[in-house]
């Protein structure tokens, strides 16, 4: 490290299958740099703000390891809109009681905007931090990284899960031979895309899948339902909750909003169960993953799972060399597939949103190109080896984590 | 075999992970004791009634071996109600047609009546068939046999995401702290149950799990959670798709019904969420796994497996010594776990449901007991092996399958 200091490394936001590996990362990097306390907060930066620290330098090493297949987040998350002066002034004060230098924090656009302020708040009162970003997100829209952590293993996921219930549907003959997928993914459909990887010749399922990217027109979604169950004898359909209309309306949003103010989503596959039962008649079953996609360290993507640990490891390289108020990248070097890591600012990447571009979805706008798959195929290799205990998955909890109630 | 002829398998209703490890069980079973030939039909009873069958005894090893880890139904399965007589008749003429002589059905309670009624018209015309019954269903409902083929992997599976989607919400805090997980299971709480296998500690999810053998009473329910979110902070709640109120009427289903005349079930998590989102304004997320559970081969119980297997080959051999008018069964001999064969008259397996017994659910109605979770423990261990391609598990087609557009 360039300087001595303690460090802090915190999770936001939904947890992926693989965030866990980031942290695994960080604490490895830092244990090989330096001899100062490394701090974990607990929840987020609520935790920060609140000082419910735990010293990850202390944990034992199998633990640490553990992290890299345990699912959720390890050190407790939140969704947490730092936005008051007071609130940056807070942390920076708390920064500077315990002595912290170096400020990771693993996220996603939102908490890259936390991070670029804290940064930029530590600049200006001349507190000297290092403030690194670590990218986090299964939705995959994080800009200038070729892709997310966590991502991958979402994927894979997602891709495995339409692979075994398009069988299921294709061999049974009953009355709802119709199956609407809902997949996560907030405003863009780089997970639903991922569904497509599940189809070795044409007429496998999915069938169609309804991407934010292409506004939603209800005719041109019922004729091609219409006519592709005619020609099938069933249907699989994939659908992202981030589905707009033609004004760029949330085609099936609930009222209600987080608290980042996000409307929350959910409820796009029963909307198009009851459009297609009402217009023509055919039965739809519903399959609704929801949590379960990003939590799936069951068959999680090696890859991916090593790709989480590298942007943690690479963060504590950045901070070390005296990088600060920039996120890790990840730089594909070559399509089939290496992949090294670079940097950005926090600023470019706060609050932004990649979307799929035009030339991965195809001209129908149901369906993905050649050149997604060539994209994300090489993001869902491997599994993640994991240890079972009376038939179930074995995960690792930090010593010092507490249960939610404490608070 | 006591006598040549031909044989002829097929598969019914909803497919399990495991149910092709059954056929692999005929085939590999007939092949040993047999050279006459081994038809399937394709999708089920329709395939019998259209004469749309396959040599399996021509198929390769290696498909036949790849059957072992492939889900959905092989040779295609169907929901249809063989009610006429016209229909029985017909089913006769195509055994005599083709000199079948030995019939393997794989299905459920309906399944088992089908092949009661077929036995009997083959008796009282004095056509000589054997006609042997081969369990199979995630919603371990058939009476007589210790558990049901299929039951384990979608145990496994449902508790394996119980685990990881726990994880997931007891690590966030958001505005969304309770989960309701839907889980299959028709009018017995036996899939909903095993969720319970995720607990390690008392405090850990699924916190209720709400059972169709427990008439749900709307204010215990409510005073449950309200009391449960205030000690944790958060809530996982598993409900059981088939739930009843107290004068045994589906709490929440859906006007459909499918072609067995069953009620469509269905709609359980939303209608919990309505609830306690309107009474006790606490915000709800819905995980609806639908078909997921059933086909979930990339995590698969091996003793399951091993089951779905034993009870295909056995069937054979049972056939072979001349019985007919019997399902297989599971007979357990220790409880820990020692599992053999046994046998019983389809007529008394057919359209009876086995519900969980009173002496495995807690005093609360809310949760299962330890009586509960040594029954199903044994049922969910071991992992089943399988190949990847491309990030994805491979499976199996059958050579001469046919898709659906083409029946």
């Amino acid at each position: 490290m360039t300087a001595s200091g303690n460090g802090l490394v915190a999770q936001s936001g939904g947890p992926t299958a693989v965030i866990n590996n980031s942290v695994c990362g960080v604490v490895q990097g830092w244990k090989k740099m330096n001899s100062d306390i490394l701090y974990g907060a607990l929840y987020g930066i609520r935790g920060v703000l609140e000082e419910t620290f735990i010293d990850l330098t202390k944990q034992s090493s199998r633990i640490i390891k553990g992290l890299k297949n345990t699912p959720g987040a390890a050190l407790g998350s939140c969704r947490y809109k730092v936005k008051s002066e007071a609130d940056y002034h807070q942390l920076l004060s708390v920064f500077k009681k315990h002595d912290i230098r170096y400020f990771f924090y693993i996220g996603g656009n939102d908490s890259m905007d936390t991070a670029y302020k804290v940064h930029s708040l530590a600049q200006s009162e001349g507190y000297e931090m290092k403030v690194v970003g670590i990218p986090k997100t299964v939705d995959n829209d994080l800009p200038y990284t070729d892709h997310c952590p966590g991502y991958g293993s979402a994927a894979k996921y997602l891709a495995t899960v339409v692979l075994n219930t398009g069988i299921d549907l294709s061999s049974l003959i009953t009355t709802n031979n119709i199956v609407v997928m809902e997949a996560m993914g907030r405003n863009t459909g780089w997970l639903a895309a991922a569904s497509a990887l599940a189809k070795s010749r044409e007429d496998d399922p999915p069938h169609l899948i309804c991407l934010p990217e292409v506004p939603f027109n209800r005719e041109r979604f019922l004729t091609d339902v219409s006519e592709k169950y005619r020609d099938l004898g069933f249907l699989y359909i994939v659908a992202s909750e981030g589905l707009v209309d033609e004004n760029g309306r949330y085609v099936f949003a609930k009222e209600s909003r987080d608290s980042f103010g996000h409307v929350q989503l959910g409820g796009v596959a029963d909307a198009l169960k009851t459009l297609i039962e009402k217009e023509i008649k055919l039965k739809v079953r519903c399959n609704v993953l929801g949590t379960v996609q990003r939590s799936a360290m069951h068959f999680a993507s090696q890859v991916d799972a090593e790709e989480a640990y590298l942007v943690g490891h690479q963060a504590v390289a950045l901070a070390s060399q005296g990088d600060s108020g920039r996120m890790v990248t990840l730089e594909r070097v070559e399509e089939d597939y290496l992949c090294k890591t670079g940097s950005i600012e926090l600023n470019c990447v706060a609050n932004v949103e990649k979307k799929i571009p035009p030339e991965m979805i195809t001209d129908n706008g149901f369906g993905v190109s050649d050149k997604f798959i060539r994209y994300a195929r090489p993001l869902i290799q491997g599994e993640v080896l994991f240890s079972t205990q009376n038939g179930l998955p074995l995960y690792v909890s930090l010593s010092g984590y507490r249960s939610r109630n404490a608070l």
